[in-house]
């Protein structure tokens, strides 16, 4: 699963203005419309965050030492804390940005005090969002992560996926744990979240196996709420559970993450293809390279455009190392099929559904404050 | 993990008398003595995991049935409930000796009520059992599982992880979801257990890396008690909490289903040496062809015997396909140095240790049979 702005931070403006997009939909409500405007958000969510590892990391640390001791280093090296010598490191490879929204949905419908009941809430969380990120490493060989060689790069394939079975437990042993009332169904809620994080990864993996023609736009938004919006919105929704809220209000919150994080993965993926490499950290269109069916390419092919039909002769044969210039006449397809427009007005648009989603379960723009600057931070690419 | 019965089931005489090693030892408590010496716990037992499985069945194959289409095929796949293809199967794969542990060990603390209220336990404990197995084979690269290709041969690597991922998902959640007053305990212990159960796995694949003169015999029983007693103890551990047991009782009842655990390991490992291949389905002598570092065979390496040095001599080279008289050869070496006798005495000698520990718990014979007979029947190999 994407990892937040660890290496696509800051690098070229593409979220369109969320205000307008929503004012165009007739979806605007009041709640933040003002806030989605200046760059004041940046700095809000970045204190936000801040001040979520403050509170969340000597919980997270502390529950990974809990761990036996293969179990910890693998752990402490894939959170960052350890080198893979197992000499110590910084820990500032994420950015929990999952905690920070536990965190905000509790305060903004609790106040502080459900903001500190929620941190063990936040934790579990953040567990489970590394777990998943274990073993989709593992399933897609991925060899890089946050900037350093994944766990099973490292250790292996057995220790990674025992690495991310025992964050698993551990993320829901930290709620079963927990005496607050909220506890209980925020478990049920966390695991329900595992098994639809399961669904979404294996479609995925399945997708990547078919042909560019076998995938409809449907499937792939589908598989990006799974993969990515899920956890976002249960992150939310177990903040609402530790203020008490109700089944509406829990359930809006859950909307207002699922739509936020659906508008992250439309702007990543428009990244994927059309990012800076300086800041990527990966080659030019490496999505299209590795004929990625990523959400713009994917509605591209949709299109019924001439375009559509370049775009899909194009995939169809398998891409050839240091071809540049097929690189930019797939990206230019793309763009021309119009799938670089589409991803741009969709995550506006999902930005506008979520904004609504908040609102009905946090009518006043000063509660929300927090939440909102959060999912501007998940979609903003400049600064 | 082993699986209990399943392949192994009926095939030689094994296990010395329970009764014998726990009198040797001065450790044979009124509560169960008797109870060990006949066939009648063989009968007992089937009638206890018949009955088991009418109650656990139902609500397993509700939990299986409520999870998305994709893994749902997979998980139904690994229980036996569907072939491949995805038609019907009658599920008659695994003898659900854990659930029937949970059970008996909840009827034995809090009799009918107890047991009834237990059963959403039973299936957790089943589903994180199943999850491990999902897991253990794409590890371990073994093909064969309850007589059938193991799932990741049938679905791939990445589905058979991500239906472990979820199973654990879902054990999890039925205890969040039941609102018994032991299920947030019986959550936190069973989650405990699964990082357990990662820690034996890793030991156990690391392990197998190492030559056989880096493997001391405690750690391979501290490793066969963190794959295989750890679960059947937090098995009996969960059926004590759902009796409202007090510490003492659920740690005795741990205790108990962690040395008749590591009793069924000793056994299990003196048949994949000495089995009859009708029987199990392996070759005769499959684990030595392996060169695993089972516990007799460490055993055997350790005993400062002459035949140790020709074990180890034996072990250093690698298994030639078809070797017959290599296997034989290597079997007797284990004999001779003693591992076969040992292997026998310290599974008597953890049976005894195991009926010790539930005669703490529950002093009164009656009510200790069913954990009895369940725990001859694991370590039974005659009928």
């Amino acid at each position: 699963m994407a990892e937040f702005m660890t290496e696509t931070e800051q690098r070229c403006p593409a979220v369109p203005h969320h205000g307008t997009a929503g004012e165009r939909r007739g979806r605007t409500t009041g709640t933040g419309a003002g806030r989605l405007d200046g760059q004041a958000d940046g700095q809000e969510a970045a204190v936000l965050l801040e001040r979520t590892r403050a509170v969340v990391d000597p919980e997270l640390r502390a529950a990974l030492e809990s761990l036996p001791a293969p179990m910890r280093r693998i752990a402490l090296y894939h959170f960052g804390w350890q080198h893979a010598d197992g000499t110590s490191a910084n820990g500032r490879t994420g950015k929990a940005i999952r905690p920070a929204l536990v965190l905000a949905a509790a305060a903004a419908l609790g106040g502080p005090a459900a903001r500190t009941a929620a941190v063990r809430a936040a934790v579990a969380v953040e567990l489970v969002h590394n777990f998943t990120l274990l073993h989709d490493d593992v399933m897609d060989r991925d060899t890089s992560r946050r900037h350093r060689p994944t766990a099973w790069t490292v250790f292996g394939d057995a220790d990674a996926i025992l690495a991310g079975d025992a964050l698993q437990a551990l993320a829901l042993r930290l709620l079963a744990e927990d005496p607050h009332p909220a506890a209980r169904p925020a478990a049920a809620r966390l695991a329900d979240c595992v098994v639809e994080l399961c669904a979404g990864q294996h479609t995925d993996t399945d997708m990547e196996r078919r042909g560019p023609d076998e995938v409809t736009l449907d499937e792939v938004l589908a598989m990006a709420e799974a993969k990515t919006g899920a956890l976002l919105g249960c992150a939310c929704a177990l903040g609402a559970l530790y203020a008490g809220a109700g089944p509406d209000d829990v359930a809006a919150l859950d909307g207002f993450g699922r739509q936020a994080g659906l508008a992250f993965q439309l702007i990543d993926d428009v990244i994927g293809i059309w990012g800076d490499p300086r800041h990527t950290g990966k080659p030019a269109g490496a999505d299209l390279a590795a004929r990625k069916k990523s959400l713009p390419v994917v509605a591209a092919l949709s299109s019924g455009t001439e375009a559509a039909a370049e775009l899909a002769e194009l995939y169809g044969k398998p891409y050839v190392a240091g071809d540049v210039e097929g690189i930019a006449l797939t990206a230019r397809a793309v763009e021309r099929a119009g799938g670089r427009d589409w991803a741009q007005a969709e995550a506006a648009d999902r930005m506008a559904r979520a904004v609504q989603e908040l609102s009905r379960a946090v009518p006043v723009p000063e509660a929300a404050g927090g939440l909102l600057a959060l999912a501007e931070f998940v979609t903003r690419r400049s600064s």
